[in-house]
């Protein structure tokens, strides 16, 4: 084990400060709903659901990218992102909200929609490279050459610290701290901010689908790895490999991880939406997948952060 | 003026007791989420968005059903009623939860899908006449026939007192009472159980679509009257007159009812999903339409009660 975490609460505290002070009605408070587990099907007596899909830009990565973005000084040349997803819908909506210019490097496969969001949000969005990790190198190029601020979608210091902030609004509404937190993974940053909040004060339990296992495989080989990625949640959780940040933070504090099938995911899914009217994308029905597969091992009140909404309403139907 | 309003504040408490006492777990308690007036466009310090749209059978009906059927002894015939909307889905549920039958009456128009949601609630449909007029017939006809215990869409005193207990949830956890409180209106059961709840401590403000405006024409006329309804929110706010019970608690406690074009509830309804991820029918979104243009006149704190989700979600894209 390393010495001591990269970040904790302090730093945790500090961004929930900087939202406050800095840009305050930005982040928004999301909702934390407390149900009978039996509501659920799960079986636990509550199941708290942190509506963090409900957050502005859709997902959970406005906080990291906000907070980001405050706690460094901004060049003339703005902010610059490679993704094609949350994390750079993310990266424009802060952007947007401080007044900066923002780059947006995404590869060809990533769709019309997207890119048309991104504009939207007044991003500049350059479509280059037939896969994500030549939109990076390129992005990473231009970086190097205008001197911008380059946001990652979850392996910086202040990106975690802002998904922290999640937890402690989770314990200031739910009361108190819950005995379990169920967390969607894929490149880690949401879960390394989770636990760097609640240490060891609750049970964070790690979700990711079979076909996106960074985590898991890290665990097996006792080291982060390169995997290969697919599936439903892949738009998501599709990182080839778990943050530097948070393998150190996950090895700390998470005992387990488990992985799900597309299926279990795709039915929580639609589960959500039918007996709840929630609409959230598939990385975000891990949690409820979990519960309802009678997972975690029993626990009073259970957590679960459904973490982003981004999603073609279509594909609910 | 008649002598003194037909239910108030000791009926929706006996409501919300027999929720808690006779039957705990189904009515949910559904957030209410604060936000500061700017993120909606909306001139006002803060809006409470009460989430009722997450409601048990995708509204609020739910409660005013329940409560009929709590408060009543139920026949070996069950429960029935007429109606293809939230009003029969919401009995169905509530028939479902207390495991008696329940027939629904459906107008042959009714769609195929709406038709399967009932079935699926184990509810026994009927589909008979061209429009919903003959099919509450037919179900009138059928009542007096088998006994079964009749419920309405708005116009019974348990219906109305159910909706209230919305209202004294919201003061709880608003942790007082909103300065304005918009409520959309179609027969008038919400509205009325809102004013049961509030009387005169809040200004209960009446928004009708233009092309169903029950109680806009009551109050012009000096009484209920019938009108022609039609346009985006026919399905949930297509009643024909405004429900005595509604008609005689809105005059007493509602000092303003206004109307809102087709366009600015579909707006509403899209800025709702495309900026807030809530995906909400158009019935729900007539508040936002409010406050997007401006109305109420300035109050610090305003709610919305986001009363239904019952839609087809790629209707949202």
């Amino acid at each position: 084990m390393s010495p001591g975490p990269a970040l904790g609460r302090a730093e945790v505290l500090r961004a929930a400060q900087r939202f406050e002070r800095d840009h305050p009605g930005f982040i928004r408070r999301t909702p934390l709903w407390k149900l009978p587990g039996s509501a659920l099907g799960a079986d636990c007596e509550e199941v708290w659901l942190k509506l963090e899909h409900l957050q502005v830009s859709g997902s959970f990565k406005a906080r990291g990218m906000l907070n980001r973005l405050l706690a460094n000084p901004i060049p003339a040349a703005g902010v610059i992102v490679a993704s094609g997803g949350n994390a750079g819908i993310a990266t424009a909506a802060a952007a947007r909200a401080l007044g900066v210019r923002c780059e947006v490097f995404v590869p060809t496969v990533s769709s019309a929609a997207k890119q048309a969001r991104l504009r939207e949000l007044g991003a500049q969005v350059v479509v280059t490279g037939a896969v994500y990790a030549e939109a990076l190198e390129a992005c990473l190029s231009r970086q190097r050459e205008t001197g911008a601020l380059l946001t990652h979608a979850y392996d910086q210091g202040e990106v975690v610290a802002g998904a922290g902030t999640i937890a402690q609004e989770i314990e200031e509404q739910g009361g108190g701290v819950p005995d379990a937190v169920l967390v969607s993974v894929g490149g880690g940053g949401l879960i390394a901010g989770i636990c760097a909040w609640f240490e060891d004060r609750t049970r964070v339990l790690a979700l990711e689908p079979e076909l996106a296992p960074t985590l898991f495989r890290a665990r097996e080989a006792g080291q982060s790895v390169d995997v290969a990625v697919g599936g439903i949640a892949a738009d998501s959780l599709g990182a080839k490999r778990i943050g530097t940040i948070a393998w150190e933070l996950t090895r700390r504090w998470v005992p387990e991880a488990s992985l799900l099938g597309d299926e279990a995911i795709r039915e929580a899914q639609r589960f959500l939406w039918q007996q709840f009217q929630l609409a959230v994308e598939p990385a975000a029905a891990l949690g409820v997948a979990a519960l309802r597969a009678g997972r975690p091992a029993p626990a009073r009140r259970v957590c679960v952060i459904l973490c982003g909404a981004n999603l073609d309403p279509a594909t609910l139907a």
